[in-house]
């Protein structure tokens, strides 16, 4: 059976086989379907019923996707897992638009960081954000964009900054809107991006050109 | 055709059409079979003789993987090309060893740093590098770990910090090497791990448990 998430694409869960019995626990961000520790319960109790249980998750179960939590929890019930890696939303959008993470001459180092945080309050190492050569990037920080770029600018960071925001990334609508750390405010009022959003803050963005990415990646290359 | 690299596995090789010709410019840490120049002005002459040509990489292309670069050097030359992500190192030893790179408890970022520098010097931001709640994860970092160790306990981080060698990460072979910072050169010293390995640093690396994680992907989650 197959436990399976809202990020789920349906390319991937047409991949199943029919038989397979599925189980929707997807959440919006403030809307659990079911809460994380209800998902961590019923992985227990069907692997404790002797079924075999794919836990199915978007990108990458150990890069904000709180499998480290739901393996713990099997590990303390006793319940042997098998982690396998995915393609975490970054390096997805990077490849579909076209911006590379790291560059020898731009980026030594790529930081993710979560824009989404426990109490409502971004209480982020900002200091260490605005240090050079590294490329940030901002999982879950659409809504919380405005803060980030008031304090990246007041700790320091140029506000010719380049920036990228991929909604939607790697998907069919995929739309990439550029433009600089000072001009945030403005191309969120302007363009209206929704979730999911990557942001992308640094000097790699300059490397994006329009004209030559396409941002579907082709059927075949899924499987290879 | 495919232009090739080192990293690639020969389980991903093995998918191949037999019919596609295959070019090696596999490339050691300071053997170089051909330049990096030589490579991207080798992609642009076999594109240009109008032949469709695969860039095969082993992990992420965009992720200390020098897509960016060779991408670049193609748009200069009027080359259109499409970038498909792959699984960074890092997501794929996380999984295979059953450490997390991120943990609401333990770790809001992670930030992927290359070990290996421009002139034999590793020039590295120490002090944003020590700040608390992110996972370091260090890419060829295995030639200069006692210097990467020695730098994060100056620059403040503590003695009793987590960390793990993974050394062959994903591949049968794996080895996972547990210890503190403290620690790393009698780990070195003692273990003698080799390349490629990686070196993940963070209160993470508590969570590893030995006994329930199995390192080998099965052959079905390659192509799922």
């Amino acid at each position: 059976m197959v436990v399976f998430d809202r990020l789920v694409s349906p390319a991937v869960m047409a991949l199943l086989p029919a038989e397979a019995l599925r189980i929707d626990v997807g959440k919006s961000l403030r809307c659990h379907t079911l809460a994380q520790s209800e998902i961590e319960q019923l992985l227990v109790e069907l692997a404790q019923a002797g079924n075999r249980v794919v836990r199915l998750k978007g990108g990458d179960p150990f890069i904000f996707g709180r499998g480290g939590e739901e393996m713990a929890w099997l590990q303390r019930h006793g319940v042997a897992c098998h982690v396998v890696p995915g393609i975490t939303a970054a390096s997805g959008c990077a490849a579909a638009s076209g911006i590379p993470l790291t560059h020898r001459d731009y980026a030594q180092s790529v930081r993710f960081v979560t824009g989404h945080c426990r109490n409502g309050e971004v209480d982020l190492d900002w200091p260490g954000l605005v240090s050079s050569g590294q490329t940030l990037v901002f999982y879950m920080g659409l809504a919380l964009s405005e803060t980030i770029a008031a304090q990246l600018l007041r700790h320091g960071m140029a506000a010719e900054m380049p920036l990228a925001i991929i909604e939607r990334g790697t998907q069919p609508q995929q739309r990439v809107l550029i433009g600089t750390l000072g001009e945030l405010p403005a191309i969120i009022a302007r363009q209206r991006p929704v979730s999911p959003s990557l942001l992308v803050i640094g000097e790699v963005v300059s490397l994006y050109r329009a004209a030559v990415v396409t941002a579907e990646i082709p059927a075949e290359a899924l499987t290879a």
